[in-house]
């Protein structure tokens, strides 16, 4: 895949062995300029530092460099973890010649022990001189954990005769919730557009990808999503009302969830994702809370993993919600067959033994009590999630 | 094990062929006379029909029989499922010569099939016939799904010389969740007590034991305990104001709980049994979230299977409980060792290693914000979970 980048910005990737020895796990994202910015957090209460530092620090609206790294989260690491995440964005701003301020670390992997620091520190020299040498792939690549395959994509919009190009890159693929998760994404684009849009858009396109996605129901204390817009298209400027804002939104939704997707389709040991589709709720709230029940219901994705079209199970997390519904006016589909509908079982399972062998499963639930829906994507659950995560130390 | 038999009840169980062939899976409890009854019931809004009959016919305050069946839940099978219920209800009252309404039905296995009628109807009369030549465990086994083994304990009181048996019997291992799940219990006791102090006393045990155990999160359709006290011992009748209703709780407390535990170390797949115990919450309300979120996340249940002291995954779930929290309040003890305290890690770990290899772990979370507390006992998550969940069709 050729990936274009959005002009101004620059990348490096570098091995400094924070948790295993040859593979890359820091990396560096540089805009020439400073660039707009916008975040979106987890709202884990136990926020790991490098989250509470990029929450204060887009408050000023300006941000130039991200440095990301896999191996330590940085997270339960007390007052230390907190001075050493800030004394790594001190010390590369001094090398970048640009404000301490305008750097934003990014941190993924274990929790409670603090950074290699000795490992860190004389490796940044090597971090800036590299920039440039790298692309995003790379990039992608250092911040994998438990994930099998680097997530980056991209859209482009032409306006005008002009190209803005939004680049995307995350990494999640356990502890991943509604409300994200152990996941880390990145939006970097060229467009000229304000932090407080941005933060609107950013805000909207993650609550359809990034927080609709369910692989374990566990929330992790890094998650973040931040988007940097340094302005150096030469298209114009967005503006609210514009048409280019609807296009530069819809591609900016489009990407998230794309992006958010490969991080299901990547979910530990999955084999399948599954869209659990609510319709017919009384409100959007109630239609995403039983969407979460039926998608972190241990008994329906095992039997999803089992190909077994075991709507009883999906019927019992509906029910149990904690959503008033009607028994007599629930309908249930599973890759458009009708299971069960007026409180009664239609007995076609049968005709799902092909369609249950596909990667992608559909489950269409209907209330019918309003005009409320919500959709959340999520994945089965097998004997290797349980390898992956029994032995990988988080 | 010689286990007593409350004076006054007949026991029966016949292989009727439900599900499987050459297994035990129709049973029948019977009182020579009529018994206050008392019951708590699955709080899942989808209900199976013999729970619908049970928690109307209870509230009469009288119940002389119980049929139970193993291999069908009678769950989401309509108006027909209802019928049914109530037709071999009538039809085993008639033979037994007592009202229809004293005989509640449970089941329990699979969603959404109907009743076998055709081979249930026809295996009444040997049913009834061989009242009084089985005991307590065959009914045990008789109610049995996916459990390893028969779920039966007792509690016996010496009251001025007379004595009071309480005999329990119970099913589950899946789809067990706080407020129950495929779970059936019935506690069959001679003591004379009225069936509303019995209810009292119900749905106090309950709640510390059946209600406070989860294997997997998911909540069934047909979770009911019942209690019948027929009055037959010779013991005083039970007063609350008494010594005896102190000592006939404690009993039936500790009854349940054993119970409930049982249920837990046979949870599908499980290798370790783990308590779950938050002090120092704000409300019980709060401590029980957080315990609920810990036990519930397969990050946490599957670290464990791992045999790893992965707090990190712990701290995290108490983080997205949704229960306010002060981080550096926090303690976390595994097995008695404190591995996060004042907010850091205390690197202990390796003194945890012999200890993780036990099959009983606990787990101490204090909050320090408050003097209320939980626990919940809850398994670890192993593959066999995924190879029984993907094959068994509930």
């Amino acid at each position: 895949m050729d990936i274009p980048t959005p002009k101004g910005f620059l990348f490096s990737a570098i091995e400094a062995g924070i948790k295993y020895a040859n593979r890359y796990d820091l990396a560096l994202i540089h805009s020439k300029k400073q660039a707009q910015v916008a975040g979106v957090f987890t709202t884990n209460q136990i926020k790991a530092a490098p989250v509470k530092i990029c929450m204060k620090r887009i408050k000023g609206g300006l941000a130039q460099s991200i440095i990301l790294n896999s191996g330590n989260a940085n997270a339960c690491t007390g007052k230390r973890g907190m001075e050493d995440a800030l004394e790594i964005t001190e010390k590369l701003a001094a090398k970048l010649e640009i404000k301490k301020e305008h750097v934003l670390p990014l941190s993924t992997g274990v929790i409670g022990m603090p950074l290699p620091m000795e490992k860190i520190l004389p490796a940044l020299d090597k971090l800036v001189a590299q920039l440039g040498k790298a692309d995003a792939l790379l990039v992608a690549k250092a911040i994998m954990t438990t994930d099998t395959f680097p997530k980056i994509s991209y859209r482009q919009i032409e306006w005008n005769g002009r190209v803005i190009t939004l680049l995307g890159i995350c990494k999640g693929a356990g502890m991943i919730s509604p409300n994200m998760a152990t996941m880390l994404g990145v939006i970097l684009t060229d467009a000229k557009i304000d932090s407080f849009s941005l933060q609107e858009l950013l805000r909207n396109a993650v609550s359809n990808s990034f927080n609709s996605i369910t692989v374990d129901g566990d929330m992790s204390t890094n998650d973040t999503v931040l988007m940097l817009a340094n302005g150096q298209s030469e298209s114009e400027k967005i503006d609210k009302k514009s048409l280019l804002y609807k296009e530069f939104k819809a591609s900016l939704n489009d990407l998230c969830l794309e992006l958010a997707k490969m991080i299901v389709r990547d979910g530990e040991g999955a084999t399948k994702v599954i869209t659990i589709n609510v319709v017919g709720a009384k409100t959007a709230g109630d239609a995403k809370r039983i969407a979460k029940a039926v998608a972190h219901s241990p008994l329906v994705k095992t039997a999803f993993y089992g190909e077994d079209p075991n709507w009883g199970r999906i019927i019992a997390a509906v029910g149990y919600a904690g959503v008033p519904i009607k028994e007599e006016n629930i309908e249930i589909l599973i890759n458009g067959i009708c299971l069960f509908e007026k409180g009664l079982p239609t007995m076609r399972e049968d005709e799902l033994k092909d369609s249950l062998r596909q990667k992608e499963i559909e489950v269409f639930i209907n209330l019918n009590l309003g005009k409320s829906k919500a959709k959340i994507y999520t994945t089965d659950l097998s004997e290797e999630y349980i390898r992956i995560n029994s032995a990988y130390r988080t």
